[in-house]
């Protein structure tokens, strides 16, 4: 999120390797950036691990230890890591399996996989409340961005809250990334636990649980102090690691989470409003020059989406790498705070410049977009800045986010914001 | 291994942060550690990923891949790490349990758990042998130092070899740090897939799965190059993460690699050497002061024993960190090449002096050493050195590991050497 080799990242790197990088005991940082990440999550507690699909295993389990229910919900099109049981697929009998080879069925038996932002799985959810150990949920995916369900999320956690169920927000890619609070911050959604990890190490790799207290407890028994007879009375579960809470990514996710608090909520602002410029730019060139793509983004990530199969649709990306801008063919792409104005015209420039090619070699068809792909541009809402001042984030009448006004002549109803 | 900050690891950090610690495309450095990483284990083909648990999780997924059989046989009293699957107990029964709240039965389902080093259990995986994807092995586990049992892994070998399921020796502890090629090197026995990490990583997180070409192409596809029309023709499993193969990690294991290269296997030589110094020391402590307890180890493992419960048996640990000792109550302790005489005299004499003051305080009861911890103790045999030239491993007539030599006057037989 800060670029390469940032300053800040840097200077703390070297400044702990000459500290020390032993581990074993509790790492005096520990206590420090878990207080960080409380501060920016708002959850009661934080635990640390290595990566992210560590995070979402942790979370698992330690839903399912304080609920006692085996059932986690998730959904098509989510990415949650890779352990076994979240590489899983669902069909519409509802029955999981395997999404890879060499992972057996049984590992999956205890997912319920469910279409994500659909009226039909508000329903299955709710009938299936008291059974939920988790929903677990990629708010915004990484992998279809266009999709922004916010009243489809409120719901879930009114649901979850009244069932008991632990709705786990994997906020690994938006957590600090889009708002210091993530997803949920830009939601005003709270969930019961996050996982993160990515770009809140600042380069190294580190995952994140945070939570709230009746949870997180389930990691080491809850709160006790010296001086009394106290002891940690909750049940727990195991997770553990040797390399977790290791000094060097202590000193990194220090480094990157004070330096996100200094800057303020703006850093995140101003790098979502940076990415949808270059977003809109290149949507803009994929319209003029009636190409079959369209660019769908949220937060600082965006994306190159096909609106129709094509052959050799991958060259666009070998043509790019050549002209020295590398997309990894097929995945979102991230702005960063280090991406220059220069940066953000070279890519413009390559994008147009390799579709121009292309299209000369016959290499992309023409493409007329229709309604429903114009639609998917014009969805794009800025979710940091309200267009008017105390504007609240709601669903138009077809479901899709809008912003709103309350009525002042008829308070507590609200007028949408056009 | 090496201990904390040394030189080598040091200098690597930093050149390493100079020359960029980005991620995303494949970094130069991945070849060049597979390939020492192949040097040192003797297989064909290595991966890398972020920690030991990851690289066992990958070695079951692709021993289930290449056989398309589910079944994984593991033992009672090994450690795996912390995915759902090797949180496992088992029954007399042979039914599988989780080992711990919020990991599901069914999670379970695909392993089958037996007694450690026991003809009833080769008895058992000869006559399944042909269901097994995979029997997986912390050769020498880690809880259990004392019991070696060579004959047994190598009955494994010829079983999986016959039934084509992959022999996975976990050697996340032992592999690099006990001897260049593990345990494997030790005791002369070649398994199908190795997971390593830890030392190897020279002290930052690092996972590696090393393997026979015939599985280590589960995860790419196997070999294919330019220049002509072949492609990677094997059926891939799914196994990947932001942040393996991180430019840090790749530096320090380079470095930590080519330090152990440079200076050949005398050092695990030294480093066991030490260790059995060590533990000789304090269990003649253990002896005279007539304690419950003995030192038991393997390689430069080492580890207190109890041998009975009493109350309060923690105290020992809470006065030697006191007196500046620190062990992890209950956990091995490691032998690392920067322990100097001192320090091993500190914690002989740490040891006396704490088990003499608990004594006299009595709180330790006083134990006469029966003949079964004697040979506990005994039993520790140096594997590295054999103790005339040419003796081989094999085992006695009670099964125990010794060291055997061709007897002159009847080729093809053997006599022990006492």
């Amino acid at each position: 999120m800060l670029g390469y080799q940032p300053d800040v990242i840097k200077a703390a790197l070297i400044d702990q390797i000459e500290k020390g990088y032993e581990i074993g005991p509790q790492h005096e940082l520990s206590g420090e950036v878990c207080e960080l990440i409380c501060e920016f999550t708002d959850f009661d507690r934080a635990a640390l691990c290595n990566t992210g699909s560590e995070a979402v295993l942790g979370a698992m389990r330690i839903a399912r230890t304080v609920t006692g229910r085996s059932l986690i919900v998730a959904f098509t099109g989510s990415y949650h890591g890779i352990v076994d049981e979240v590489i899983v697929r669902g069909t519409k009998k509802l029955k999981s399996f395997p999404a890879a080879p060499g992972i057996m069925p049984e590992a999956v038996e205890n997912m319920l996989i469910l279409d994500y932002g659909t009226e039909e799985t508000l329903k299955i959810i709710r009938e299936r409340a008291d059974e939920l150990a988790a929903v677990l949920v990629e708010p915004i995916q990484s992998r279809r961005p266009e999709l922004q369900p916010i009243a489809f999320l409120k719901e879930l956690r009114t649901i979850t809250k009244q069932s008991g169920s632990a709705l786990i927000f994997d906020e690994v890619i938006s957590g600090f990334r889009f708002h210091p609070r993530g997803i949920q911050g830009m939601f005003g959604i709270k969930a019961d636990l996050g996982t993160y990890g990515k770009v809140a190490g600042g380069g190294i790799s580190v995952g994140i649980i945070a939570g709230e207290r009746k949870f997180m407890d389930a990691l080491d028994g809850g709160t006790w102090q010296f001086g009394d007879d106290s002891i940690p009375e909750i049940g727990v579960t195991y997770f553990a690691g040797t390399f977790v809470r290791h000094p060097l990514t202590l000193a990194t996710t220090k480094a990157a989470l004070l330096y996100m608090k200094a800057e303020g909520p703006q850093l995140q602002v101003s790098l979502n409003e940076k990415t949808s410029l270059l977003a809109n730019a290149l949507a803009e060139i994929c319209v003029r020059l009636k190409v079959p793509m369209t660019i769908v983004h949220f937060g600082s990530l965006w994306r190159i989406k096909f609106l129709e199969e094509y052959l050799y649709s991958e060259l666009l990306f070998t043509l790019m790498r050549y002209k020295n801008v590398h997309i990894l063919d097929g995945f979102p792409c991230f702005m960063t705070t280090a991406h220059t104005q220069e940066d953000i015209n070279k890519i413009i420039t390559t994008f147009e410049e390799s579709l121009t090619e292309l299209i000369a070699a016959q290499f992309i068809p023409l493409y007329e977009l229709e309604q429903e792909s114009e639609q998917i541009t014009s969805k794009q809402i800025d979710f940091n800045t309200p267009p008017v001042p105390n504007a609240k984030l709601g669903k138009d009448k077809t479901g899709n986010p809008a912003w709103f006004v309350e009525d002042i002549q008829n308070p507590g109803k609200y007028l949408q914001v056009n």
